[in-house]
């Protein structure tokens, strides 16, 4: 069928929801967070990318420290609270249970069946984002999110996020393995 | 339920799956890729993660082009042999259809169902991967593809990747309209 060219546009793909969680001001915050990745795998280091507007980058700049908390779908409305309303105007401190590791000053959520404590190494900055790299120190989860010792993407249970239509999903159904299901492929 | 530390591991989350294409030496050539994000919104400028040792990179390098391409559910098994199968040992120039847009060298997959053609403008390395920010040039799709114009994500039907279990997923069942289900939390 004909191509359509739909400007330069974001393309629409699912993005992994998390929670950023940072020290401002002296206290946890927490921001929702759609555009992050790995970057590195030895060590292992993650990137998120924030709107430089946002109350959570000073923080981050400040103590060189952050959290990524991966919410389960049964978090739908406090992942999102904490997409609408602003750490300027709202102490967001107290929506979750809060938990600390090696680093002082990132705030995990105990609620989130999967959380890695970061030290900042490195920012990255564009025109309206700031990307922050983040050395995983460590990650957390329960037993209960677990198979054979290994977090279960299944258990864990994550929310999806696309792009336009504003929408919230979970994860579907299994497809395949890779590195097996295509390697006859040609 | 009482925190389990399994390490400074790489946390389990819903990586989405991508077809990067570039022209290396002077061949379409295309890799699987589950480390990428939007880094800016404007300009609109994605990051591509690739591990160092790939055949994809000189090409990115050399021509200052590549593509992301979104694969469908539907292309799972044509999608994994690009991940297992690397360039320097096989012509992967014959798997897909391909079209180009206004950048000669940066090819699109035609059964793909949305394609973003991206101008290199910087490269972030790391110990064992490089980062490739390119800025988004057009994005490709098909009216099949679009609700009201936009890219339309169930018809998309894109693919998931969880690392550990190393499985590909569907995505699932909608679960709430952002900047919304949550207004109220707290």
């Amino acid at each position: 069928m004909e191509k359509i060219r739909i400007g330069s546009k974001i393309p629409v793909y699912p993005m992994p929801i998390a929670l950023v969680g940072a020290h401002v001001d002296n206290k946890p915050n927490f921001l929702t967070v759609a555009w992050w990745s790995m970057v590195n795998f030895k060590p292992p280091l993650l990137a998120v990318v924030i709107n430089k507007g946002h109350y959570t980058n000073n923080g981050i700049k400040e103590n060189k420290t952050f959290s990524v908390n991966i919410p389960s779908s049964d978090m739908v409305k406090a992942t999102d609270y904490c997409s609408t309303v602003s750490g300027f105007e709202e102490d967001k401190s107290t929506l979750f249970k809060i938990f600390y590791g090696e680093l002082k000053t990132a705030p995990m959520i105990e609620e989130s069946p999967l959380s890695c404590e970061c030290k900042l190494i490195q920012t990255v900055e564009f025109a309206s984002h700031e990307v922050f790299i983040g050395e995983i120190v460590t990650t957390y989860s329960e037993e209960q999110y677990l198979t054979h010792e290994r977090p279960d993407i299944k258990k864990i249970n994550p929310i999806l996020y696309s792009m336009y239509d504003n929408k919230y999903w979970k994860l579907g159904e299994h497809i395949g393995v890779a590195m097996h299901i295509g390697k006859n492929y040609k």
